[in-house]
């Protein structure tokens, strides 16, 4: 009984296997092999478009260096309050950008608000050099709380984005399990409602480490490749990445491995909410149940083993009680099932 | 009647007369001069203890080097929301600390409210490598609305900031009209409050370009020297900074300069308080007045050569008709008896 | 007959398998996992001593990472003008310490020579706020040379720098084939000879991605779980780093894999020495080979299919010539003497 | 007989008096003054076309915002070996622009040689992730050796610097005393002759605080606006340094004022060569003084009260007697004279 995060997995077994072929014999280092170029192909199908993409082992690293291709130093950068980039990176992109503001925003189900967006954007004063300019907006899909913005929510973001010349970045660490919610194509979650640059996650849905970077205009990647290799993220060995990020887009496996993931959650959230006394704070879009029990309960679960986070919620004092559940690609039915009955136990 | 800020005045005459006397001969640059070794002791004696204390010419140099000494590149500073260093600074503070993360907070008449503090810190878990650890919590001192934290107000603060190791940061850029209203003394508005390092402002209350950086416990002061060299802010003539501060100092010139400017503020701020329609947003206690006033008054008082800005708070988007006047040093009293008359005649 | 980089194999077989047998259930993320814990007494085994060990992906980050960890920003650090911090990494120590000054070295054979550090830090005056204070020298093993600095010789190094205070840094890419070539124990190459940090690299001998820092003082490693965490390097799956170390340090797989590779390089430098013609530039000590071949030979080399890169250094521009070969963990004997044959042939 | 910099003085009277005469009511803050407006004007007479041109207060901030104006942070910016932006500014050149690569290059008199650039470019790769790519190059006018570069030694280092799209800047904290060598006009020692950029210096010469930053081509100036503010070096009370820079170039006092420090030089070096066993080591161009005198002739100066420095030079080890003396716009022929005389008297 693992909730703990989709961290705490392992890999699944066709990225191992992809890694064993992909070790036959000497390739040209640094990203100029073909199966890095295999890669791009793959993205501009999957996206249907042609778009330039970048690989790099984790998600601070594709976030904050999408931050640095597109913001300068002075510029300024809105997130979520409660997004991985603000709270969660130890200042990475204040790092990678060289000091760029991070301006954070409030909003409910983790989602920043149209309004709330053009309020700020309204407040910072064009050409006015004692304030940070504005040049990027991140969203994260699915959000910290397991919700999920609908395209046209995105379009909206983007519309006002746009008024601005902000560039408009996702943050997509689980974006598989935000487009197995939403059942659109990548195209329709992501350029054609207005991003222009995603961090495309495959580590916590299955890989080892490996996670994309992907501009739907090429000509906006600019320095992209200096600063990855100027931050020590251009793998030597680079086929690692390119194998894990081939085979988790082979066959669709990475909706497969989402479709599963979202599934438990699901089935988690709806099998909690049943129970006397608990509480779901935001809809179960994704992998993540945000849930409070009554009582100890919370306790009595981590002692009988259960694996799962008190959360809190950056602007949200309320929740004192709030657990974070998180189910994986390798999560099983049968511990679902085992954490309910448990639960429905104890909360009597 | 210009009230559009303090900096749009030049610079009182007995500066002048201070740079007209330290243009006696050859003296050792970067700091090794004679007047500024005087600098050093005259602060000894301003604040009754020995202080570390380094001079620069801008007010965002003065806060941000202190921020750079005291804050490592990962480190979190907090600040209100309408902070000069948060808001005015382009980026600033990321800039000299090498990437910092700005937390901004909200509170009531720009002062942040102990409880605001302690729930932040509360959120952010030390130790843990995800969340930038807090290192400096800033007040501004007067606040940019224009009010003045009591001595008991720092202390509270500090008293929270202590728990987590925070070092207290005060941006003085207006500190002796803050100082003038409290009728307290400096050292019991800084570091017999828990304050650890300010900003000494003198440039807005009739120098031309000087700030002090005050260490109270002078073994803080690390790096700064280096920190100062290498931003461009260690002047070859540094005699230029030391005669003007030994001037702004001597004889009290720094408190009879804020006296003037702060009686003018009062003044002002009463005098448009009586009016029909009009509206002061926050106390008056040191040299700014926000006001508003009915229907199109403003833009008249505009129209007929008063110089002023219009205001917006971030986090208040209520005052939407806010003003913001300033006084300085050199207002004269005929200036405001003119604009309340005028104000007084539009308001009808 | 590829000899163009030790970044062009893949990876021991050794390395896959314990990723299959890592690949086993949950474990808790970003490296509060066994299998790291493991990794930290194993290294206190291999240098005898207590250290403390962090896991990143890559040589420039494993190196960087320790450079800011040691060095303030404002600080400069040493290092020969031909190493891989200073010339091929597109300023990547630069970015990690938020902007201090490298200052390259010449030297003989790839080695910084004692006289040469002693003169450096005779230009540079204490205390002196215009001089980017020295803080770190940083020394290549094996050199970008294919030559190994002996115990004694780093010794001497580090008897200088420890008059000013400087930190010794090793960067160990090559460690292994060094040590081999020592054929000392792996504390007496480094810490008993005066180094205080390394770069221990797994990656180019065998690995995945996978490389250690090592502070033989514990006490030194100060803020570097924050710094790595900020640029990206923390892995959430921090298993897949460790389980690779693990398995590189079991049963001195490590020093089997290098004994291979040096091996190889010194049958390859004995024969093309032997050729009418050539000229081997340095010692044959690790796994390069430097050779410059008569007339068009070496574009015929590459024309029959050999893969190789003719090399240029620094401030040695006689060598118009000169290619390097490498030999890997993987080289056969069959290849090197293909090589040596063909070679042969075209020397005529 | 001070001869120990030009820092050492305070200002010219004519600067005094601007200053005064410019205290004369409100003026809008942050240089949208008129005298700031004047500036620009009379730059552009100055050098003949249209530039764009900012004013900061120290020569470290000069050339560093153009640096970071025209350089990415992970671009190289090549640099004689002991000029200022290299040697004596604590890393600024790295701090302000986020950590580009400083590249030093050997060469006599101060000066680089259009082969030492033209071998340096050649060992950076173009489009080569691994170098950091070079975008300017700077040259000190006059150099730190007190020699002057002539419009076409400029013009060659320019015309290889085009070849790969390098800026040209020029450090001109003695351009004034430069021109008065060279005889020609502004624009032919500058854009003429290929230069991009250039730190318009004035403090040394008789100002207090006051340098401007070119740029021979408008459209280079980017985001200079935006770094100035939050490096602290936008004045808000922008009149101080528009007001001394109007008084410098007024009537030509810039060059009047070098003409007489150029003058006292040659004096003294004229004087001094003629002495017994002293050694000039580079031309007297300027209003510097490179001299060697024999014994401890040196010492006995210095204890009757002579003030000068003793000066290394990087890479130049032989010089171990040579010591630095600099005049300036005040030095008084008779100081000269009275120092021969002594000097002659020791050294018998």
């Amino acid at each position: 009984m693992n909730f703990s995060s989709d961290n705490a997995e392992g890999w699944a077994p066709e990225i191992l296997e992809a890694l064993t072929a992909a070790n036959n014999g000497p390739m040209a280092s640094y990203g100029d092999d073909p199966l890095t170029e295999e890669v791009g192909k793959r993205f501009n199908e999957i996206f249907e478009k042609e778009v330039a993409v970048f690989l790099v082992p984790t998600g601070t690293a594709a976030n904050c260096l999408a931050f640095a291709t597109l913001c300068p130093p002075y510029g300024a950068i809105y997130a979520h309050e409660a997004a991985h980039v603000q709270l969660d990176e130890c200042g990475a992109p204040e790092f990678f950008t060289g000091g760029a503001k991070m301006l954070p925003l409030g909003g409910e189900d983790g989602k920043i608000a149209p309004d709330t967006l053009a309020q700020a954007l309204g407040f910072s004063m064009e050409g006015f050099v004692h304030h940070s300019p504005p040049h990027i907006i991140s969203l994260t899909q699915a959000t910290e709380n397991g919700t999920v913005y609908a395209p046209s929510e995105v379009r909206a973001l983007a519309d006002i984005a746009k008024t601005r010349n902000l560039a408009v970045h996702m943050d997509g660490a689980r974006f598989a399990n935000a487009l197995v919610h939403l059942g659109c194509s990548p195209a329709e979650a992501t350029w054609k409602a207005g991003v222009d640059v995603m961090s495309f996650g495959a580590t916590k849905n299955g890989c080892m480490a490996a996670e994309a970077v992907v501009f739907f205009d090429p000509d906006q990647a600019g320095a992209f490749a200096y600063l990855r290799k100027r931050s020590g993220h251009l793998f030597s060995k680079h086929r690692l990445l390119a194998a894990q990020m081939l085979a988790y887009l082979k066959d669709d496996l990475w909706l497969k491995l989402a479709t599963h993931a979202n599934g438990q959650a699901k089935a988690l959230g709806q099998g909690l909410e049943a129970l006397e006394g608990t509480r779901l704070w935001y809809p179960v879009q994704a992998n993540e149940v945000f849930v409070s029990f009554p009582g100890d309960v919370a306790g009595q679960l981590f002692a009988k083993g259960a694996a799962f986070h008190p959360w809190i919620v950056p602007g949200d004092p309320a929740q004192g009680q709030m657990c974070r559940l998180v189910t994986s690609f390798r999560t099983e039915r049968q511990e679902v099932d085992q954490f309910i009955a448990l639960a429905r136990e104890l909360c009597g």
